[in-house]
């Protein structure tokens, strides 16, 4: 059986995420490319084979012939477009942010408790990197004891000038929330936000460096540094009582001259996370066979806004923010 | 398009190449499973959802509705059935070796001059691994000078009791030699092999190592170790005059405990070159969509097998022994 | 000309430096051990071939052949033989803490003030590792650009358990907060405190992770982790506009074995800080025989001393505490 | 007490074993540098504060005031002045090679044979390495198993034009066979030499790719590369029946900058072998306080010239060369 895909967003993500399916997943087709700009749409539908293009995301999802949807549109329209799904009763996978506004989450939860079946998935891929798989086994197994700390640095080369003052927390952090919530089994209580300040201080784009605990008690801290210049580079430690679980990120070669051993790191996400998201797909498109959800779930996208939500609210008092989320729903 | 494949041997690379195109690869469909074993075909089937079964591999790759064969039956079978491939005019893709017999794979070159056309790809994986790539890449772009020396080494955590004298150069071995003249596009001109002995000598099953030289004067050492205990391990080198590339092996994640930051090794080769499998099969189904053959061809087949039975004259005679091929045929 | 050193203390450090004095430093005599507990002093004198044993500090302190201090006795009592050193006209080395109340500490400033001279070395020995040098130097020479955070832990296999609530800030966090305020040039500004829980809630010696602010800026954390289980382990990461710098371990070999690949961590922080502690040991000779001070001083000795009084006061409060300093006098 | 040392050769090596005793060793007093270059010899005395200058090693030698001698003077002093230390009946440090001609070796083994009492220590300092100790600890106490091969890489930033042809093996492989021969407690049996060719055929400098049978039968492989152009750099892997051990080179920092993250190399083997040389200097001062020899002696530096010879032997003949060693004096 194939199941026909409906891909909403042509941007970068859209396109990564069309690539990924008609590449590297069997069993699935690309029946719809839907973007604004349809030139965008048949350029990335010929290259990867996809049946249609379109500009109406909610023909593609109402259309009869697609079984499922992808959704890597532009951020505002990810909550709208999901419970567009949820009422055609579709399966999603929906990129993250699942909103920035939590009450616009919980209105995509209550869609979908309404329909008493999980049919939404967020795309927080880092659920399937190997690397996080080891941590959440080791804290599992025993073998590092209690979770205690963990410790997460999130660096991009550089953001757009657009991208400033509360951004890193409300479209960066959240990966990093949600992978600490699954890694530890357990939801934020509070956040504080801390902010160096650059040398040149008519520039924007500081870091922000953010510690937070969990009703579990433990700390989780959080860099979120945008224009870190050297290079993508994720890291994360998870501490335990008898020890602890280091990340590490692909490398596939070292280059030795000039009085120096170099390892490349990535200029983006994508061969950082290339596994993720080609696993993550994958696990997805098995869970609409099975059906049996994994990954993340619009709780889960609910849960990091909140936090990022709280965060926010920390970054402008100065203080820590108590994080407050409503009684979590037994569909989840 | 969907590319219709027979896969013939359905043992532990074949399943392997089951899973590989059932999964992780778009645009193909495993159309026969085909082992003597018709149980084990028919488990392998069910898991990946492979249309047929059969034991008759004649008749699979003649069947009409065979677009391209992939065969990973014992060894012995490599060549006839690849032979069977090229009289039926279909792309196939045989793990390697092509035969452990150079003139059987003079045999199979033959076949496939006269029809003029490239149809025989060899599953020398390695090349499509990130590692090497980036080595035949520092090389190409003068970062590293012009080659010297090549140092591999392949570990296995152990071999079975059959696996003794000459098959570390036989079976093993090929992957070392044909990445070698792959990365540094050179030829072999000369082996000589030297073993180390065991503890007790009434055991079998101790290391080769073994120093070739290449027609452009290069020294390529091959450590072929099947009982290395420790983990599957394969490490490479390539020094150039003005630097060195360091082949580095995928690590997820690091454990600290008990005094010790441990990182795991894979037991088998699996894990280590999913990748390169993934990515060697996309490859050729896309070579044949294309017309342009990728990987290693029947002559690089012949050529790394050539270079193994010489190794297994050098461990009898002790000495060097010289590698002579016969030209290459114009179409390689 | 040799000098000859006076060592105040033959516990664990003081038997350290004896053996630094005496066996990896040219030009200095080791002329007195002295400790309350005699029959240790003798032990260490006997091997280390110091001259004299005594239980007198004060006599040893303003012995006429005793050209130098070193001071390695229990914490309370480094402020009060300090002020004696200076009261001698005596170059002194005192380990951290100078003390652990920053009255204290000021109590020596105006002491040495007094003189006019620099004759105290606080035993901040991280100043002299490698790999701080190595992080101030590329802060100095602008290749990460200016500072925005910088990332400290600490971690000890387990303290004693008498070793618990604020120690972690008071008797650990010190070097932390030195080599933060010398890698970056500035003093402290604020800290913020928390600790995680133990998953038995009886149980003492939660680790602390403390977050700072520099008056130039930049964010500055530190965790404190006395019960780690897993080995000795110091790390850390000076993070700027342009990149960042890592602290490395010393690490002589790997082992393979049992399908791990195994670095070990030393149980403790001498071979961790061997080097270090010989290097700052040298300089402190050197300096004497200059009459250039290096390392750190007084001052630093309280200005660490400020920040783990703060540090205390918000574990408790669970605030964040301003850090207000006194004038800087000339003399540093 | 203080010994008094006789230093002579005051050239790089010289200079460095001056500021090792000055230094980081104590209880020894540098009493003479004695060079051909009085002026040289001067300045050094001046750096390290040295009693006195000579221009005369026998004097220096003979001279009643100096306890022990260290030699670092051009190779082909050694052997005259290592016999005329035994004449004197002093203790003797003697840089690598004792003498490039092993029938000189055996006349200074004759010599100090004639004695009845060891005097003469080879500077082979790795010996003193860490790595190198873990090595061989870990094939001590059996958790590697057996030995089987021994891997080793030398390699420096460039030699100068001088450094060619079999230099490589008469100069700089000692170390390595020396280190072998330490490690694996084994005589080699035969030597087997490789050369690559250069791009540019009219050029010196090729690495030289060594393949040594011990008598234990275990395979070493040493490659030279004094041109390597990217640093200094020395390797190296014990292999055993149930796992290796993998020599790791000390690392102070990494840089994260441009996309890399970087570690440095040294020009040359001065940072990555001082500790080593420390060590190697402290054990030999003490074994002539104690009376109990430590690190190579005359004979291990007659051992690694006559596989050096036999080397160069192989080189000329491209064949395996047979090593056959004069029976071992009672006295090593």
């Amino acid at each position: 059986m194939t199941l026909r895909v409906g891909l909403i967003g042509a941007g970068i993500m859209g396109a990564d995420h069309a690539r990924i399916l008609s590449q590297q997943i069997a069993g699935v087709s690309l029946h719809f490319i839907c973007d604004r700009d349809t030139a965008r749409a048949r350029q990335i539908a010929d290259d990867t084979g996809a049946a249609h293009v379109s500009d109406d995301p909610l023909a593609v999802i109402n259309d009869r012939q697609v079984d499922a949807v992808l959704i890597a549109s532009p951020d505002q329209t990810h909550a709208p477009l999901t419970k567009a799904c949820i009422a055609a009763g579709k399966p999603v996978l929906c990129e993250k942010p699942l909103s920035q506004d939590s009450a616009e989450c919980l209105d995509v939860i209550a869609a979908e408790v309404k329909t008493g079946k999980r049919l939404v998935q967020i795309g927080f891929m880092r659920r399937f990197d190997l690397g996080y798989v080891d941590m959440k086994k080791a804290l599992g197994n025993g073998s590092i004891g209690p979770a205690l700390m963990m410790h997460n640095f999130h660096r991009n080369v550089s953001a757009p000038p657009s991208f400033t003052g509360q951004m890193a927390i409300t479209n960066s952090a959240p990966h990093e929330f949600d992978i600490a919530r699954y890694v530890l089994g357990e939801e934020f209580e509070s956040i504080s936000v801390f902010r160096p300040k650059l040398a040149d201080p008519t520039k924007v784009g500081a870091p922000v460096f953010m510690v937070l605990t969990t009703c579990g008690g433990q700390i989780v801290n959080v860099e979120i540094n945008n224009n870190a210049a050297y290079g993508y580079d994720v890291r994360g430690e998870l501490v335990g009582e008898k020890g602890s679980v280091f990340l590490r990120s692909p490398v596939a070669s070292e280059l030795n001259v000039n009085l120096q051993s170099v390892i490349s790191y990535p200029a983006d996400w994508r061969p950082r996370f290339a596994e993720a998201y080609r696993l993550q797909n994958a696990a997805w498109l098995k869970s609409i066979e099975t059906g049996k959800p994994v990954g993340a779930s619009a709780w889960d996208g609910y849960a990091s806004t909140l936090v990022a939500e709280a965060g926010v609210t920390s970054l402008e008092s100065g203080s820590a923010v108590r994080i407050i989320p409503i009684a979590k729903p037994a569909l989840y």
